[in-house]
């Protein structure tokens, strides 16, 4: 069996009753039922996907995909495109924005080149390379389903080695210049939606660059026609490297029972495609912050994951994970450390609304 | 002069120049412009505040004004007005939902009695009581005049208290059974709304108790006329001892230009009390739950106060401040840390783009 079909084999269902189990805890903590509202739903879920309430996820990391993308040819981006290269080395030195956000979060970045154009590799970034840079798919499809299925399967390989190495929670980010476009290409095929519902602003482009991304989504879905209930026909035909190594760490996440958090577009059109792979994925899935690109949202409102951060984010490189990591990191502290009604102390002072 | 007119004469209005130089210092940083969002708007402001960039606030604490309301006599509640006393108790243990939540976050609890029915006093609880409980609006204003002013003025003194012993910013939080009523009358009384646009369900109220909740707050404004534009007024008619002890809160961290947080929307009845008694209190706010009240997003809607954190808590003491705490952590942490594009190591990646 390939990695692929035995990863999507493994993942199970959501454990029903330590759901229950879960809530029930929370009933029993000194506070109005279910008055701490997602933090109790976020709680609930971990324990389910741990298999009893678990502790602080010390060891964490955002994944960081990064690859070029043919589609830029059609000037589609206001940045150009050796700036993915530009950015995963300045990454490397722990120097952009994610990198500052993940430091604060006490969370590693894990860099991974899936395809950045002109990269020789550099000792810190894990080689994964499927090819220089994907195709042009306003001209032929943007990979092969072969290297759509490797690019998958080496996400898988990146999160297990993580997971092995005792990450607990992952979270999904990337860099590579056009892929706004390919992210809403992949979730209008998907979700067979006009490009006007999908297509957003990106890191900012002008009107001529908008009406471009609007254009080669609508026309490049014409002229493929990629399968809506195939994900990796999806990925070849219009998406990128990034969004199908993403769609390996959801896919890897689900598998060995580890909640991995959703950051924007990119990371939520992989998830779109896991979901496609495994409607089960998508329990092990969180979001974070609020997307700003709209077909993000139409993403996460498919797959049923909320986002809780509303902070008008558009950096990308996966920047609302490790902020998030720290809400979940709040939801778990109160759910082994709040106290029970059947705490003695607790007991004294109800007395005296018995009495009255 | 008063303390309440001296602590409202030292707000200042926010630094125009300090804001326009923190967001140039965010522009100099490696990302696009703008990108980090409401993370950036944050590190603006509190840097205006404060002065120059801030580094971490390390201290911080949630004030938590306690007090009863006699409008509970009109079953308004879901819960027994003895529970704001046997909270608190609980609450000096450290037992509550909000210990929890700040001890994750590393912040401290302040108590303050403005009021608890039948309460003598306790260790660790900051007395400031103004009488046993407020009085029923429905009968007669919920307090004097005087009152109202002194336990404003109250709320200055416990905000000072801690300014002078170091704490570098303040979350807003509170205990008091029937305190979602008579915060929705404030709102209602201060921005002539209805009742059906200020009433919630509180903690978790039955059908007869909500139309008791609309019934109040409409009839108590049609009885007592509070003055829409004077905050003490409406507060000694229809408000509560907590409100205005958290509207001394917001007043006293603005004029010594420290950082407040609101919570839901007992703090959100108090931050409008604020802002009518000086509209610059508001430059000084920061939203983070949204809430689920409904008054108190048109609060929020009025000062122009962003919430960014959608968990739909109803716990209320003060539940979103901590978490609010690390979302701040991350914005001046990134602000600090991020690198700029002057950092000669940057430049030299950043030669790849130019060369193409």
């Amino acid at each position: 069996m390939t990695l692929l079909n035995k990863t999507i084999e493994n993942i199970k269902p959501i454990d029903e009753e330590l759901l229950v189990s879960a809530r029930a805890h929370w009933d029993s903590l000194v506070h109005p039922t279910g008055s701490l509202g997602e933090l109790e739903e976020i709680g609930i879920r971990m324990t389910a996907i741990r298999g009893s309430i678990p502790k602080r996820f010390d060891k964490r990391a955002v994944v960081v995909m990064c690859s070029d993308n043919g589609i830029m040819d059609e000037n589609v981006s206001s940045s150009p495109k050796p700036l993915t290269k530009s950015l995963a080395l300045a990454m490397n030195m722990g120097k952009t924005g994610l990198c500052a956000l993940c430091k604060d979060a006490n969370s590693d970045v894990i860099i991974v080149d899936m395809g950045i154009e002109n990269f020789e590799g550099q000792e810190g970034i894990i080689d994964k390379r499927i090819s220089n840079c994907s195709r042009n798919f306003m001209k032929e499809p943007a990979m092969t389903r072969e290297e759509a299925i490797r690019a998958i399967e080496s996400g898988i390989e990146v999160a297990e080695e993580l997971i092995n190495k005792g990450y607990e929670i992952l979270g999904t980010g990337e860099l590579g210049m056009g892929n706004t476009t390919t992210s809403a290409a992949v979730i209008s095929a998907i979700l067979n939606l006009p490009a006007k519902d999908t297509v957003g602003l990106g890191s900012g482009v002008d009107d001529v660059q908008f009406s471009n991304k609007l254009r080669v989504v609508d026309d490049g879905i014409r002229l493929h026609k990629p399968n809506p209930e195939d994900s990796i026909d999806v990925i070849s035909k219009v998406g990128g490297y990034d969004i199908a190594g993403l769609t390996g760490v959801f896919l890897a996440c689900a598998s060995h029972g580890v909640p991995v958090v959703i950051d924007g577009i990119i990371s939520a059109a992989a998830a779109l495609s896991a979901s496609k792979l495994s409607q089960e994925s998508t329990n092990y899935m969180f979001g974070s912050h609020i997307p700003k690109e709209r077909g993000a949202s139409y993403a996460l409102k498919e797959i049923g994951v909320k986002a809780y951060l509303d902070l008008a984010l558009r950096l990308g490189e996966g920047s609302g994970c490790p902020i998030m990591f720290k809400v979940i990191d709040s939801a778990i502290f109160a759910m082994n450390n709040m106290t029970k009604f059947s705490d003695t102390d607790i007991q004294n002072v109800l007395v005296n609304i018995r009495d009255k």
